[in-house]
């Protein structure tokens, strides 16, 4: 495509924000942008780590909800395949052409689960948890009644408060219905201590996931006990996995947010006390914004709001600026910060987003930029698949 | 189609999340849902409402980003057109076949302007807001290169704080530069107190209400005082259009919330200190969630988090009910309290969402029900274009 380009040269009407071959400053904003540099050296980062570490890494879809970013994490980053968090995620990846796909939740509804086990036809391996004996039956009917096999994770709550069992008895009791039940699989155990990966300090994290080690070794012992050792028992996030990893019980990881980093990781501290964007991994994505307005001497408004982010973790931080800084958003406009009044209409700015999983599921588009060109424009090809 | 069609009966991997005549319990969730007689209930109250106090009703796009929701507002409630706040908006109600659009924000990039101008060759009538002299040249070299007229009004920032000037002075010479700029004609003013729609009480509104209107009765007379005399001063949202109507000065409603309603909105209060959403309007637009886990005796888990709205104005409330409550929202989940155990796997819950604009903007779909069936599946038709 030629280099030169423009979005004015298509007709009237367009649906994507920006054009291979394009300069950064020419692509339209509000828009996710992946410094593709620094994605590919947190992929290969972790990749690495894993790999030394002797961990099978299932990289969190759910976090880009992106086959192409996905199969970026398999080709360079020792991926194996995919969590995500939802049926309809999975069957995005599995036509994707995924062939390892965990759904890392519970399916209760008849038709979700019906759609559930139909996905191996599509040539994948599926995954699902469990926490409620009564689910048992559901998925087992469904499976047969497509010819399939599911394989099954018995989730343990280990201390995120949200899912799963919190007992060595309901984990075997669980395990050894799935095991009896045709058409399923008893796999392993899923134990993944979502609400400690954003705790800033690595001894208060520790300390956490000490507790959730040893509610999962108890859980496989049970499981030993009766015949049922788990082949995977898989957990761990981007504020955790070294702990994981080092357990001796978990041999596979769910990190999602260290590919793309965001600012609420960006205030945790590693084991030196250091910031976890500035070494361990770096800020691959970006909110590219525009100055639409500057009427007032010292403020400037772009037009980044709510619609192109989630502040449920805070405001966006200006990426690489310390003059100015994002200060109040609303729907549609964001208020920035602006004393020296160094900012003109349609400057861009990059914006660290407060929270990368939720800010990604409001974009169509991921656009990848080196070098100041845009390189490649990737589908968010699972985006608003929540049901 | 068959009252009886189930989405198990399509193939693997679908993207819809309901199907017409499907019972409500069998919508796949999390989804949005319109209960269509509130809708049409609002929508034709908020019509009568305007037309008899002379008001032209502008519905506001940017809030349900629908073309079908703003051709019932224009069928059944009075509406002459929208606004909304982004040209890639813009151009999914034109090309939808809605003819009077105002984009009520400001557009600076060159990429921008060149398909702003364009966007009358659809065959509709577009104004554009300006709060700058140097933007002048700017709408008015696209224009002509496209040999298209563009209506525009001049900002006002009558307590919003974001875009819009803040001197009669400064509207004067703005308007003056847009009449003798080819290509551009002067329309009237933008004059949206966004600032002030969600304060709870009826007077504290009425006194932001009241600065507004002084500053914008200021313009008119500079502005006739020169022969610039705006044929449409527009502004008002559901906190406030009473007093817009009954100012004197504006002739043009903007108003979007009514339409659906929010948790935000009904805390509001009207003159007789009553919720705005028992009475004035109706929660038309919710949330439809399914409990996924319930391993704690008193939490229920549902499948409505982060992914399925946006939580910067509180979180959602449960339609209805008031022996649960949604207290948590992560990524994924929401955790209800349900200290009697009372919900069970599957148990669908309507819930209202804090902030009806950016929840709608990360859904695909709008389920429209009556009598517990599903009527219609619209396309949130510019869902995502925030560019």
């Amino acid at each position: 495509m030629n280099m030169e380009t423009r979005l004015t040269d298509l007709e009237v009407g367009f649906d994507v924000p920006a054009l291979p071959g394009m300069r950064e400053q020419d692509i339209q904003t509000p828009c996710l942008i992946l410094d593709l540099d620094a994605l590919e050296a947190n992929i290969r980062k972790m990749g690495d780590y894993a790999r030394s570490h002797g961990m099978r890494l299932r990289v969190h879809g759910k976090m880009h909800k992106s086959v192409d970013v996905a199969k970026l994490q398999m080709r360079i980053g020792n991926a194996i395949g995919v969590c995500c968090q939802k049926v309809s995620e999975a069957e995005v990846f599995a036509r994707g052409g995924i062939k390892d796909i965990l759904v890392s939740n519970e399916v209760r509804d008849p038709a979700k689960i019906d759609r559930l086990a139909r996905l191996p036809k599509l040539g994948a391996s599926v995954i699902v948890c469990v926490d409620d004996l009564t689910n048992v039956p559901e998925l087992s009917e469904a499976a047969q009644r497509h010819g399939t096999t599911l394989d099954c994770f018995v989730e343990i709550d280990c201390g995120a408060g949200r899912c799963g069992v919190t007992t060595t008895e309901a984990v075997v009791q669980i395990a050894q219905a799935i095991d009896g039940a045709p058409g399923l699989n008893f796999k392993g155990l899923q134990a993944y201590q979502g609400a400690m990966q954003h705790m800033e300090q690595y001894e208060e994290r520790r300390a956490k996931l000490d507790a959730a080690i040893a509610m999962v070794k108890a859980a496989v012992t049970g499981l030993e006990a009766v015949g049922l050792k788990p082949q995977l028992v898989s957990g761990g996030g981007t504020g955790s996995y070294y702990f994981e990893s080092n357990s001796g019980v978990y041999n596979e990881l769910q990190c999602g947010s260290y590919a793309f980093m965001d600012a609420d990781y960006g205030r945790i501290r590693d084991k030196d006390g250091n910031r976890i964007d500035q070494g361990e991994f770096q800020n691959a994505l970006f909110i590219l914004t525009s100055v639409m307005s500057h009427a007032k001497a010292d403020k400037a408004v772009v037009d980044a709001g709510l619609k192109a982010q989630s502040v449920d973790s805070g405001l966006p931080v200006v990426f690489g600026r310390t003059d100015v800084k994002y200060v109040k958003c609303s729907d549609e406009h964001g208020v920035v910060d602006d004393p020296g009044a160094v900012l003109k209409p349609n400057d861009k700015l990059r914006l660290v987003p407060g929270h990368c999983d939720p800010t990604c599921n409001v974009h169509d588009w991921y656009v990848g930029v080196r070098g100041g060109k845009v390189e490649v424009v990737w589908p968010v090809s699972a985006r608003g698949r929540a049901y």
